[in-house]
């Protein structure tokens, strides 16, 4: 029976917990970083300021969380997509592959990132928050590329043409910001993927 | 003499303005969008309110200008670079130019507009100032990036391979904000104009 109830106490805090992040998310992408208040956040996921300071200290520390949290569930949904992908010919696959490591890149997930790390960067507290996850969220990326396009590092070039693919993919989503940018998107991507498989 | 006063009073009013757009730039990079208030920016440019507001109506009016201002200016500067460029062998020719075209980017004058970008995307009147300011920006630099490098856009595959230059610099610039990603840049860039090349 405690058992029982302290089971119930965790899941109920990992969903209070996960409302607080989604929220988060969402005002970051409709109102930006100085919109995204605690309070404004915690208004938004009916939570009440005591339990959100129970989770989460310092707005920094939440936004950060919020950006891994949509971090870590974005890879869930790209490995997922990349493992329906029909064709093992690298002609078929690496477009197909390259496209949705842009997909990934042009959402929400680099909306948010880009309001935390734009914010970061004239916030000393907060960059202290921010330097780490940029890391391991640049790492990540970095190993999941070289594992969807099966990636030889070893072989001359290979690496630095999965680095640029990563960052051409970051100018391709910060073009997006203001207008539209999807269907240019689509032909460059096309075109980097021929000559990306060229270089692997 | 009375030709000689206008001359003058002609002469003063270029000079605050570029005081204006000069303290808004300086302002952008160090306080981001939040800390730049036409207040903040009138004091540090030592220009009273009254002439702030006589050349600029609002603060959307004033960034975009400053970060148009400097834009004109860094581009005036990479062409003088260019021109100094030694070898005229597309060997030697295009990772110099790649090089200045990705210096171009990594500098104060893609975090400014970085600042603006991010603010106009959840502030619908500053919207209407800056999707038109990064279409000619986008256009200029292009255009540019097509001369520096002498490339026949008729040829197939070769406005894409000029698109890709720039996107990939703008991705590798905000790879800089928070931390030094100097090191990187070179390598990768280094990389992409033995692409290009084989490209054009």
């Amino acid at each position: 029976m405690a058992t029982e109830t302290r089971q119930r106490q965790a899941d109920r805090s990992r969903g209070t917990r996960r409302k607080l992040m989604e929220a988060t998310v969402e005002c970051l992408v409709e109102l930006g970083w100085s919109g995204t208040t605690t309070t404004v956040v915690a208004e938004r996921a009916g939570v009440s300021r005591g339990a959100q300071l129970h989770h989460f200290r310092t707005r920094g520390e939440l936004v950060a969380a919020a950006v891994e949290h949509l971090g870590a569930e974005s890879v869930l949904h790209l490995k997922e997509r990349a493992a329906r992908l029909n064709g093992d010919s690298p002609e078929e696959r690496i477009p197909a592959v390259v496209e949705l490591i842009a997909d990934f890149y042009a959402s929400d997930l680099f909306t948010a990132a880009l309001e935390l790390w734009v914010a970061a960067r004239t916030d000393a507290e907060l960059k202290t928050v921010v330097v780490p996850l940029e890391v391991r969220l640049g790492r990540e990326t970095h190993r999941l590329a070289v594992e969807l396009l099966a990636a030889d590092e070893a072989k001359p070039g290979v690496r630095e043409a999965v680095q640029i693919t990563l960052d051409l993919v970051r100018g391709l989503a910060l073009a997006n910001q203001l207008t539209d940018d999807g269907k240019r998107r689509k032909r460059i991507v096309r075109h980097w993927a021929q000559m990306l498989e060229a270089a692997l």
